[in-house]
């Protein structure tokens, strides 16, 4: 299995992601990285540390997409890009898999125009895991498609469902759409619209879920737009680090303080580690021909190694030609 | 002082908000309360405890806006209602505020037709505050508009200024607009219009505020449409029930974390309390002609005690006033 790698692209480019890359190959097997990017940056990064040379090649592209570009047109003029030359290739079935930590409208522009979306998918949504009370939820979309029309949150519905089925093998995923309210006619008329469509889908639709329910588990698939998506995402990475912090201050206060944090030292490190989103690795493109995983713009090499790791995953349990299947299945076609 | 409070609004009406309502007259001074709804269930409750006479009447009022009602017609026609009763008191100045925990949309409505706007604003919101790692930030709209155009941006960054400034004394309040990145085209053509409108407003506009910069303090006062609003404050809500339930959870696993807890007692009871959305006393609604403070609908006594301490202190210093008179100062008309 080969997993294609955008070098380039992201806030700690191409150091993070190179040395995340190595650092994935040293801790799971059955997988090879291919890194795409300036050949040369990308050298200089390799050569210091050891590594198992087979399991990772460069593809050299000269040119990269930034976050200042306009999506559409950087995909289309820069033809030598990281991120247009992981695509191709993934198009071209010499990779499994395209994880990138940059541009994100980018990287949409890019699933859509090259990849394709699997027949009958309006638009691909970014899905991702958070933890919840109770265990893990998937927040779809979190952040490609800031406006959605009702058959959008349909789709994302199902694709999610398809997701947790496949991923957690959660039987009959309970699916929640984030609205302000309980009751049936609250929301916008979209909100109402997307409500009433998801009660036709062959999925275990709940209902509304409003956002308290979010954090307590409540629904394993929490349906909503982009915009709602990226900013409960962000807002919950913020909360982590607020809790850690505090956590951090209380425990240091004093001698008693400190000595109090041993006892409950193992409990404390399972905390930080599920409020902290470098630990989940990246998210999943769901819609589009191809394996995608974008990863935080911000990404460490520790949350590149866990997005490479997951990705060899999903590519192993062929989650995009489960999707695919499934959505045709279940005839999403011809909903509109 | 009188506040005028809405005895049979929100899911524990009377009982917990007469309760919540003999527990202010106990705690704080410098206020009567006059409690509206249905006089016989009042007294029943009332019969029950000590607390001094002369400090809480009752008005009458045998209807009651259930939260299935639809909003602007219970207003219209249900003119016996507690709510309706309230609003025209307040209209009459026979009190100096209203508290109601019962339908928001009926609240808005009754705001909006009973006592109208203050002079230039296009919409009122609720502006409620949430804890944060430096403090505390004001969240507006915290749920009344699930849509808003630029203007409503415009004036809610404004209004929370003002609020902030007159209530926490903070000089120069930093004003962000919630979006899906710093930059300044991201989002969808109405956010980027409220930027542009923002920052033209005489406030201390600092951008764009991702989801993830709002616990951290970055901005004190959030802007943002009720929606987004609604589901971040309930979702914290939400995140606060999750925490107290881990950390308890946490102590209470053997011996020696028990003991652990004490040492950390007072730091626990801090954190607990300050993500305890019922310390926080009911969200006031900006922009109209009166003090209204709008109560969660599952308030108990507690959270209804300490938003009748609040409205007295919001009365108390004039703040429907000063927010009138900045306002006009700051030529709010004009601007569509």
């Amino acid at each position: 299995m080969l997993i294609l790698v955008d070098a380039m692209g992201g806030d700690n480019a191409p150091k993070q992601i190179v040395n995340g890359c190595i650092d994935a190959v040293e801790e799971s097997e059955g997988f090879d990285i291919l890194l795409i990017g300036d050949g040369k940056q990308i050298n200089e990064i390799l050569k210091k540390r050891k590594y198992n040379k087979s399991r990772i090649n460069i593809e050299h592209a000269p040119d990269t997409i930034n976050n200042d570009d306009i999506p559409t047109k950087s995909i289309r003029n820069k033809t030598e890009s990281s991120m247009v030359v992981g695509f191709n290739l993934l198009k071209e079935k010499k990779g499994d898999a395209f994880l990138s930590a940059g541009n994100s409208g980018a990287l949409m522009a890019g699933a859509l125009f090259i990849l394709g979306r699997i027949k009958g998918v309006d638009r691909p949504a970014l899905a991702t895991i958070i933890p919840t009370r109770t265990g893990m939820s998937l927040l779809i979309d979190a952040g490609l498609n800031p406006i959605c029309k009702p058959i959008n949150y349909y789709q994302f519905g199902i694709m999610g469902s398809i997701y947790m089925q496949q991923f957690f093998n959660i039987p009959n995923p309970k699916v929640g759409l984030v609205n302000v309210g309980a009751e049936e006619k609250k929301g916008n008329i979209v909100i109402q619209q997307a409500f009433d469509l998801l009660g036709q889908a062959p999925i275990n639709f709940i209902g509304n879920i409003e956002g308290r329910q979010i954090p307590l588990g409540e629904a394993d698939v929490i349906v909503c737009d982009g915009f709602v998506g990226n900013v409960l995402l962000k807002f919950l990475e913020g909360i982590g680090s607020f809790i850690k912090g505090t956590l951090k201050e209380m425990y240091s206060r004093n001698f008693l303080s400190k000595a109090s944090a041993l006892f409950v030292r193992k409990d404390l490190k399972k905390i930080s580690k599920r409020m902290d989103y470098e630990e989940y690795g990246g998210t999943p493109l769901l819609g589009v021909n191809g394996l995608v995983i974008k990863s935080h713009g911000s990404s460490s090499a520790k949350a590149i190694k866990n997005a490479v790791i997951k990705c060899s995953y999903f590519a192993k349990n062929c989650i995009t030609n489960q999707i695919l299947e499934a959505l045709n299945t279940k005839g999403v076609e011809g909903i509109v």
